[in-house]
Order: structure tokens, then sequence, then C-alpha cells
């Protein structure tokens, strides 16, 4: 693996294009947290897949015009190398494409949302670092939420641009109990799984388990947490009652799945203490994933990883305690 | 007053059972801004009478189970020798707990989600200080409103989590101008003290004295400032023509007494200009009550203390005009 | 023009009367960024004979009454001399005293809910100043937006203050495509022109013409990107389709006409690469303002400027890139 990592760079550091796909494939890691290219690449693959089979492909397209339109629009603006080169400024952008392609109808003018999406996506996390480097907090996946709820919400709006795949608006109810089913084995699994590849927006299991590959390449930890964080957050979503559809299809589970990585593998240094801190931050996640749901129903729009990025900044502010 | 509590100081640093209750009753009594054991047990045997008048004895208890998870999770969480020792990790909890004992009905599951609720409310407690400290803005019950928010919204998403006592979800339409009758002079007399007991969410007027008391014995003049911001808030509510049942019920005055001891007798020094100060920002809290109980009709949740919060953060921001 | 405005000047030195008019002249002259007491006269007789033709006199009586509030607010609370002699804290109470007699019947009450409007409006002013200067990022029209959207969903719950003129209440629905009309020339140049006088709240042809000679006075650029700024919003407005009447209304073009002054002549230095990215910006802010026109459905309040203040800041964090 390192052996080819490092061929892979030496070829970068003599051609700017491959430089340039180098990026991308990081931007790609970077939304899970992995600043590896065959991370990336496994990750688009996974994607591809996904948005393949699924009938879909502008989600896989979309993605991809987004994230090369923000290394543009990175490179454009002078942004910090170190950050540039680890894919920090792509990552929000692969996901605004992914929502694009998934929530919105394909026509002439969806193809300059998209474009306009990557590029605002990294003004967004310019300024989205800028304010939270004053905590010492990461910027995590908000400029991507902001981003894209932001273009969601205005197609209510326009008639040019169609919400084909959009949530329908409706008045907050209390969950009919009927929706919480006993789960089977085989549901729990799906789920787990479901919840995984639903990071990306998608609900395929190859894709899932393609991602988790890509997880392991560069880090057995991560790949650990989410698969420990899916596991937590079905159980916990199952016992709170949740709609069993949105639990096996992993819609309760995607959050949490990003809180048990960030918390336990990533921003903080492993160990039991804090194995512990990211049970709690993964349970709670989940009721910010119901809250959100909740909140968002009159507005038609997603929560896309809005309950990752509550929990995950609640949890990670108090990091001086984890030092 | 100053013997009892140096005797039970002594006993505290001798017991590591009574410390732990000494926490406890500081973290009840900071509910109100008081660093003092006394000023909690009277106001933890106001909220027990009210309970139990009302039928309702989950709330005390709820009350009890979250500040005990708080204390517990604080100490894990190593957090500063002097903030425990003050109380500040306990009275968010307190208010949580004593939250999801009115809004929510009791269950196996209710008991879990209270000692979550208190738990995460030290960590959103440590957070919210973390970013507020930046502008040397204190907390407030921000961590309070903001779990409790969480969780209350959660419950239209989960099954097994039951929201018996929660606003009913609604259209936002302009009030009735019937609903603003004239009062009377015992029907003020009320609100004044209901504005005070559901500062703790309670409408009992015994329990509106017995906190009353339980400010006295620490300061005469946050005492002061309570009833006066109740009388404030009572009278700008009327005139500017809001539900009198709301009125007579506190739930107008609740945030206004909370601003008024906040801007008059805690975080800034008492005199004639701050008085002033204290007297513009407990009629704008007025305001920010009808506007927040507006915002949340779709939501079907509380204000909780939100417009104390947010009001009192905004006349305290610009603090470096009162020094 | 420098000769007169030095007599002005040599005028106030010697005159605590004309020295007041002139701290509300620059405070009316700021709203469009213009430290210059004759652009704030032009603006303001721009916005009296607007007010006057459209019968609704209480709008420019309004603004004048709130930020003569403002001003002897700000002179109580003793604040910076620098920025109470640009008329950095009059601009949000000028335009919260325009919005409270667009929106709202006259009454008793109003002339105190005004007054009131415009005191807030400075604390407001100053507390969002602190926050945002730990990022070297002005407050825009924030404490304005904050302080009328409080006073404005506040009169959904009080009986003594009417929201006669506020939009309805209603569920969200995508635009129904015959809302989109094409547009005829005549029709794009008075939503050009009404898209500059909506900074002020007001539709008038004359009120436009006279709020760009404002501008020109103290700064030709500004001038120029408000009228570039206006020229984008309705081309893409138009392009992505948002409702005609609104377009021609200059409903769509306020906020953008703000952010491409903003970005283009006051917070960044001229040039080919700050005009690109103010064009990103300026295009964004008709998207922000569809969104923002979405969420606030449901609760039957104005965007006013928010859309200019979320596209601003967003696309003012990130200026270390940019000097």
């Amino acid at each position: 693996m390192k052996g080819l990592l490092k061929w892979w760079e030496s070829r970068c550091a003599s051609s700017k294009v491959l430089r340039f796909v180098d990026l991308n494939l990081r931007g790609i890691g970077q939304v899970m947290f992995q600043d590896n290219p065959l991370s990336g690449l496994l990750f688009f693959v996974a994607i591809g897949w996904g948005s393949y089979t699924a009938g879909m492909p502008q989600v896989a397209i979309g993605g991809l015009v987004a994230v090369v339109a923000a290394t543009l629009t990175a490179q454009w603006l002078r942004v910090d190398a170190a950050g540039l080169g680890a894919g920090l400024y792509g990552y929000n952008a692969y996901l605004v494409g992914l929502a694009l392609g998934t929530f919105l109808a394909v026509s002439p003018l969806w193809w300059v949302y998209v474009a306009l999406g990557g590029a605002v996506s990294v003004v967004a996390t310019i300024g989205t670092a800028n304010v939270f480097k004053t905590w010492g907090v990461a910027a995590l996946t908000a400029p991507f939420v902001l981003t894209a709820w932001l273009l969601l919400l205005a197609t209510y709006a326009f008639s040019a641009i169609e919400g084909s795949g959009l949530p329908m608006t409706a008045e907050i109810a209390p969950l009919d109990p009927a929706a919480a089913n006993p789960l089977a084995f085989g549901d729990f699994l799906v789920g787990i799984l479901k919840s995984i590849a639903q990071v990306f927006l998608k609900a395929d299991l190859l894709s899932a388990l393609l991602l988790l590959v890509g997880l392991a390449v560069n880090s057995i930890a991560a790949a650990a947490f989410a698969v420990a964080g899916a596991i937590v957050a079905v159980l916990t979503a199952h016992l709170l009652g949740a709609e069993s559809d949105l639990i096996t299809g992993g819609l309760m589970g995607f959050s949490p799945v990003l809180t048990a990585i960030a918390l336990g593998a990533v921003f903080y240094k492993p160990g039991v203490r804090v194995a512990l801190y990211a049970l709690i931050g993964t349970v709670f996640t989940v009721v910010v994933q119901g809250a959100m749901n909740v909140v968002l129903t009159p507005f038609g729009i997603p929560t896309l990883t809005g309950p990752f990025v509550l929990a995950s900044w609640l949890f990670l502010l108090p990091r001086q305690h984890f030092d």
C-alpha cells in the first residue's frame, strides 16, 4: 500500500494533470476524513456503482462536476497549499454535487447550479474554517449542509430548477407507533450497511462494503468506528421507536456513523475514555437526527449531515478535557 | 446565615457524600444565579412542593435525576474545580430534567432520556462557555434550551417517547383581540408571582414565595430585581395586548424575570444607568417572548428560557460600556 | 462638493444641533455604506418622496423617529466617537423604522414600538460588531434584520400592535411556472431601478434615481456596482425562473445590490479578481433570496436584507485571500 502511494505521489509530483486528479481524489476521501487518494478512488467507485444501479448516474456525475469546480475555485482563491493538498477544499463540494444529483431533476441549468454549488462551497469552507478555528474545531461538513440547504430551498422559489426528489412539505405530527416495527436480523444488517452508504447519500450494499474498504486502506480504526457507530445508531433508533423504514434505509444512522469516526478515531486520541465519550455522542446524534427530521418537515428539505455537524461540534468543543 | 453556611462548608470539607449534595444544591441555586446551597435547597423544596400539588411528582424527580447525572458527568469529564464547586455544571441539567418531566410522559425509557439529557447538558455547557467566553459573556441557560429543544423535538420522530404535555403544532395566526382581557388587580398579582415560579416551569404561588426567599437569603438585590422584572413584564405584556391567560399563568414573564436579575444584579454593577438599561432589556425580553412563541408555533415545542438567553446576550455583549 | 462638505463640517463643529443632524444624516447614508451627510440627505429625500407618493408617510416618519432614538441611545451608551461620527449606529435603526412603517399599522403604541426598535438596534449593533470583529467582518445590516424580525414576529402574539402589511403565512409550495413570464425590456428596466429603491423598502422610480445620485456624490464606484448588481440580479432571477412580479417589484434584487456594493466597492480593493468574486457573490445572493423567501413563508415575515447579510458574510469571511 505504502509503495503504491509513494509511486503515485512521485507521478503526481511530475504531472500537473495527475496532481489535479490527486487533489480531487483526496477531496472525495475527506468526506470520511481520509487524506488518501486510494480511499478517494474507492469512495468514487462505490458512489459510481451505487448511482448506476439506482438508475441515477447524475448523482455520481454531479459529485464529479462539483468537486472539479471546487478544486479550480480553491486554486483561483489561492487557498493554503497544505489544506488544498489534503483535500480539505473538495469534500464539501463533492457532497453538494451528490445532493443536487439526488434531489433535483437534470436540466441545462442544473449543470450551472452544480458548478455554482461546488464553487460556493469553497467560499463557505474558508469562512466556516475561519470562524471555528477560534475554538480549535474543524468545519466538518457544515459548508456542504449550508450551501446545499440554500440551493435546495431556493428551488421552491424558482421554476427553472425542479426539486424532483425532495421530501414533501408537511405539518409536524407525532410518529405513528405502527411505523416502528420489530426489526428482523436481516433488517438490522441492512440498516447498518446502508447507514454507512448514506454518508454519501446512497443506499447500496456493495457501495457500503467498498466504502468500508476505502476507509480501511487508510485507517483500520476509522473503519471500526464506522461499523460500531452504525450498530449503535441502528440499535438506539430502534429502541427509541424510530420509523423502521428510515432505520433500514440507513437514514437514521449516517450522521451517527460520521460522529463515531470523528470523535472516536479522528479528533481525539483513541482510548477507553474517548470511546465512551464517542458512544454518548453517537447515541445523542440519533436524537439530533430525529429532532432535525422534525424541524425540517415543514420546509421540504432533507437534514443532510446537519445532525452530525451539530452533535459533533457539541462534543468537540470540550476538547481541552481530552488532551 | 453566614454561620450556618460556614458550618455546612466545614461538614462538606470532611465528607465526600455531603460535598456531592452541596454541588447539586449549588447547581439548583444557579438556575437563578445563586452560588449558595441554602438557596438551592429552598429552590428544591419550592419545586418539590409545586410538583406535588400539581400531581406531577415526575417534574421534581426528573430535575433531581438530571442534576445528579450532570454532576457525575462533570466529574468524569474533569471540568474546572471552581466552576463545578459553584454549581455551574448543574443548573442547565436541573432545568432539562424539569422540562422533560413537564412535557413528556413517564415510561422506562423516559429515565434514560432524562439521564442522557443531564449528561449532554454538561457537554453543551462546556462547549457554549468555550464559545461565549470569546466575548466575555456567560452561557446563561443556552445549554438547557438547546439540549431540551432537541430532546423534545425528537419525540415527534420516536414512538417510544411520548410528548404528553407538548403544545399543539399549529399554523401561525394573529392573536384574537378577545384573548386580551382587562386584568383585575388579583390577576396582576398572580401573574407576577407565577412569572417567578415559571422560571422553574411551575405555576404555584407558594413555590414563587419560596423561590423569592431562596433568592433573598443570598442576594436581596436579586430578589428585588426578580420582583421588579415580573412587574415590568406583566405590565408590558398587558399593554402590548398579549393573551391574558399567558400573562396570569406567568408565561410571558419568566424570561424577563431572568433578564432583570442578570442585567440588574448579576453581570453589571447596580446603579441608575444599569437599572434603566435593565428596564429596556426586560421590556424587550417580553417582545422576544412574543416573537419566539410565534416562531415555535409550527414546531410544537415551548420557548423554555430561549427569550431570556437571546435578549440577555444582546444586552450583555455591549458590556464594555458599563465597566 | 468638497467645499460644500467642508463648510457643513465647520458649521457642525460650532453647533450641537447641527452636529446631531449630521450624525443622523450620516446614519441614513450608511444604509448604502456612505459616510457622507449629503448622501444621507439625498437618501432621506428619496425615501420621503417614495413614502409620500405611496400614500404611506409613516414609513419616512418611522425611519426618522427610529434613527433619532438610536442616536440618542448611542450617546447615552457612550459608544466610540469615531463610529458614532461615521453614522455606524444609525443605519440599522433607520431601516427598522422604515420596516415598522411599511409592515405595521400606525397606533399610539406604534410610536413606542418604533422608538424601542431604534434604541434596541443600537444595542444589537454594538453586540453584533463585538462578535464579528473577531473575524474582521462588519455587522452589516444584521442588527436591523434581527431587531425587526423580532418586532414583526411578536405582532402575531400581541393584539395592540397590528401587522397590516405583513405577508400571509402559508405552507411552502413549489413556484407555479406560470408566475415566471418572459420579461419585456421595460420590465427589466423597472426591475433594475426598483431593486435599488427596495434597499430602503421603496418601489418608486424617482426614489431609485435619487438614491443613485446620493451614492454617486460620495462614490462613483458604489453607484456603478449598485447598477451592475441590480442588472446581474434581475438577469439571474429571471434565468432561474423566479416570479416575474417579484423581479419587476425589485424584491429579488435589493439584497444582491447591497452584496455587489459591499464586495465590489467597500470591503475589497476594486480590481478584476474582486469584480469576478463580487459577481459570484451577487449571483449567489439571488439564490439565498429565493431560499429565505421560502424559509420565511410559514412565519409571515419578509426577508428584509437577511439574504445580503448571510451571503456577504459568507463572501467576506475569506477576506485574507484578497489582501
